[in-house]
């Protein structure tokens, strides 16, 4: 039997989405009618984003289930009228797009390929780079996306460290917590990976004080948040030497002003905000599989608990 | 009991090996008096190159084993002055340090970081690559190197074709052998990776008909030998755009001259002969070890089977 599923967004993500969703329907085997246009009480399955002109979901009456494409659903979670199930986004395509992301800037540092990269004039500079099992990495923040990160360097031969308020356990990570384990991380960051949320707990975590317990020549990459890096101390950092290299994804204005000095600084490399972000294509795989589970009867995946908001 | 441990190298080998060699042999539990000037009856062990001036064998009578520090011991297997165990180099950096750097430059053309690189003046232009899953990287060459780096990648997520002369089998690696193995393999290798021994038969094995084989804009990565590539093909692939860019570690003459056209091309990065080499400090805890099960009565690592030549 075709489901009907409406899609509630609005008109440039219906051009982003309407083709991966409607192969990952076809790749999951549900034969599904996916429309912008039904008629309400007609609808089985509703993927929704926060910021769509449906608020009242009083007339889908025999709808199965609202899911969101967003990670974050607080703007929903109090609608009144809405009495299904509700399913956040979980996209896996956002946490393996990090761990490439920062494993590749990692790997650049390491091998100092910005080095090769400037030396394409003929002359022939060997220099051999040390093996990872010398260079130590560090990731502030355990989340999922950091936690995958620091795996994947492990598995690569580094050493690696980690950093979250709460104590955690990784295989092949040494983990820290609280303010004495965020020194002990910094001191063994050769390689710096900003992965924590912004909080007022994290707010330039990364300042004049914590960049002082790093190793002298060290590398910062921050694909987090902005706000965890007290711009001006890294800036000075930079000027020193104290900081030999800084690969910036996220900044606190973006997009980063182009008169800003960490586009001019010849030790920062600027990316604009690409180190990872939910792929139409993961996220609609992610969908799909959750519109399989309803017509198989299986339980949905990531569903909000909306008590507790999230 | 100290061991006496014979360096029979050169001079520039000595600065460059003494310092490594005592600290592993000192990690690996060994009490070793190692020098280059030993009476040959107190000599315990011969650490060994075999361009060394030594080549008589015949007074180093307790001698327990000749512990050659390359791989390549054709030279030495036909001495019949020699008749104690030859073990030869076996190191694990060799492996370790490839690996980084394949992977390092997979994921610098994955995520086509020279565009981030070039784009540092201000103007915020994302383009966030897709994930690996949907770049498919070839190796050929499934040997210690080329495994290594295949099962690293696939690793990462990238889908890895391998192909090899011989069959192989390698976990998450789709393997390929023979000549029609070899057009399926390099059809898919949106990123190619060379680590095949240069012998009469890998010769040129990139050349103009077997690159129009590949994907359109796909990349080539050499860290193999600069003679499996044909040059003029590959310069053509490059600027009819049928290959995007190539990223060159070995060359027929080396140093590459600095009139050679992969210098000037804007599509080819030549890095000198970095991508991995023998290093001392691993090189020298494959011989401490060694020592170590010399003296516990255990059997040596690496042995040279002197009817083989290997």
């Amino acid at each position: 039997m075709t489901v009907n599923v409406l899609f509630a967004h609005n008109d440039v993500n219906w051009d982003v989405y309407k083709g991966t969703l409607e192969k990952a329907l076809t790749d999951a085997g549900v034969p599904a009618n996916l429309s912008r246009d039904l008629t309400p009480e007609e609808v089985d399955y509703i993927v929704y984003a926060p910021s769509s002109p449906l608020q009242d979901f009083t007339p889908y009456t025999r709808a199965k289930a609202v899911l969101s494409l967003w990670a974050g659903v607080e703007t929903v979670t109090g609608n009144a009228t809405l009495n299904m199930p509700l399913a956040r986004m979980v996209d896996f395509g956002l946490t393996q797009g990090m761990t490439e992301w920062v494993t590749g800037h990692v790997l650049r540092h390491h091998l100092d390929i910005d080095y090769t990269l400037r030396h394409q004039d003929g002359d022939w500079l060997p220099r051999v780079p040390p093996l990872a099992r010398s260079r130590r990495v560090s990731v502030l923040g355990l989340g999922a996306l950091g936690s995958a990160c620091a795996q994947a360097l492990a598995g690569l031969g580094f050493p690696v460290s980690g950093w979250s308020r709460s104590p955690k356990q990784i295989d092949g990570v040494s983990c820290y917590s609280g303010d004495a384990g965020l020194k002990a991380t910094l001191e063994q960051a050769d390689i710096l990976v900003l992965l924590l949320p912004f909080t007022p707990a994290t707010e330039n975590v990364l300042n004049a004080e914590s960049l002082s317990w790093m190793p002298q020549g060290a590398c910062v990459i921050n694909p987090g948040r902005g706000q965890l890096i007290d711009d001006d101390a890294l800036l000075d950092a930079l000027d020193d030497g104290k900081i030999a290299r800084a690969t910036l994804d996220v900044f606190r204005v973006e997009p980063l002003p182009a008169e800003h000095a960490y586009w001019a600084h010849p030790n920062v490399t600027v990316t604009p905000h690409i180190a990872s972000e939910t792929r139409p294509e993961t996220a609609s795989e992610v969908i799909a599989e959750n519109i399989r589970r309803g017509e198989a009867g299986e339980p949905f995946l990531h569903l909000v608990d909306r008590g507790l908001g999230y």
